[in-house]
């Protein structure tokens, strides 16, 4: 592994140690942490956990769930390790392919599971792939979703982070297999399309699909410097740790 | 047939004779019309044209289109070519169900399909389908698209409105047949879920899914009388017969 780096998340609450190059967590991970609604003594299993950024994040919001991590790279399970000590959040990490999941996971159901699958897969558009190489993967998106909906209990919630062009690829893989879809659309302006989705799921539900209003993330009509003019909303979010849950509630 | 009524469409620009009761058109067939991205010269079908408001709202706005509709129900049929002749709008009315279309429409293809698909169908939620009879269908939701991606030219354009908790249903019937999915949230209000959607999808095409900033219906905060309040952009399509066929541009 390269060079490593500290970076600060949630305002400095968090330090997590990540390469300095190739794959980061950032923003994605933090909103799929603020969107997950699990609640004190749930347990949650994040897939493909990375460095630990999203399970660190929610382990900071709702300190008493019981966070496992699953990470197919021995040297970033190592760091998730590292950063779940070195912010005292307790995260348990284990190495192993979605595909031979540990034989320890593969006898657990979870309340949530929370994924930010890789972004530029094998088949996408060769342009961003290339690109993109170190976050391309070999293993398809549909293949998280049913890992994700295996390991639920009856009623569990998946939330993923995913990017917007991807909604039909997540809709077929959890069709007949889960429901209460909802969609939180993640526009990088308002007025501007979805650049990513926040998507939830209950395992064997049957209730309708929901796509709700954006959330978005700067607040100026033009990108100024990364981070420098995020919306209201995205800096409660990144800096101080909010909820998004609030936002996949029904309108009153 | 029970009581007709006329009705003005397009801030009277268009004089429609419906049911006083039973399954009227609305503003969806008005915004499923401004969605449609046909020019002069093209074919254009529609599927279950009712009294025919959506086709004559396009031919109103598309001056050389050329307009079919296919309609199950004699009386709408006959309603709709009344129309048609009323408002000076050609557009060729046929009788048939979807299933067994009529021979003519067998034997051709469209430049662009477009559809209102009843909100209400059997298997869908019980309460709603006894309150709305009227706009109960035996046809689900995946014929009528299967029965536009039969009609269109390759490379064809299917424009859609349908609500938005139908959206899985939608995809999954386009799957494998149709890319360029493009998705348009109809909101009554700012920040408020998607009630509606309009769909448009290109025949063949492997163009990746696009999830659109919301259009948005109503100004206010709250809910004055119906009409009362239109947004700036949904009274130029309601009531002067703007185009929304902008939205769907790809953003700058």
């Amino acid at each position: 592994m390269s060079e490593l780096r500290e970076d600060g998340f949630l305002g400095g609450r968090l330090r997590i140690t990540q390469p300095a190059h190739g794959y980061r967590s950032g923003a994605d991970a933090v909103m799929l942490a603020a969107a997950c609604p699990a609640e004190p003594g749930e347990a949650v299993l994040e897939l493909g956990c990375g460095a630990g950024v999203a399970s660190l994040c929610l382990g900071w919001r709702v300190p008493s769930v019981r966070l496992t991590g699953l990470e197919r790279q021995g040297d970033y399970a190592k760091l998730a390790r590292r950063n779940a000590a070195h912010n005292d959040v307790p995260l348990h990490v284990l190495t192993g392919e979605l595909a031979t999941m540990p034989a320890e996971l593969r006898q657990q159901s979870f309340d949530h599971v929370i994924a930010n699958p890789p972004y530029f897969m094998t088949g996408t558009r060769a342009a961003d792939a290339g690109r993109n190489l170190s976050r391309q993967e070999d293993t398809p998106l549909a293949e998280w979703i049913d890992t994700a909906l295996r390991r639920l209990n009856p009623g569990g919630m998946m939330t993923i982070i995913q990017r917007a062009d991807r909604l039909d690829a997540i809709v077929m893989a959890l069709s007949g297999r889960a429901g209460a879809v909802t969609i939180l659309p993640i526009a990088a302006r308002k007025d501007r399309e979805a650049g990513r989705i926040i998507l939830t799921a209950r395992k064997g539900a049957r209730t309708p699909l929901r796509l709700l209003a954006p959330f978005v993330m700067h607040g100026g009509d033009r990108h100024m410097r990364d981070g420098e003019d995020f919306s209201d909303a995205a800096s409660a979010v990144l800096r101080e740790g909010a909820s998004m849950v609030q936002y996949f509630a029904k309108d009153s």
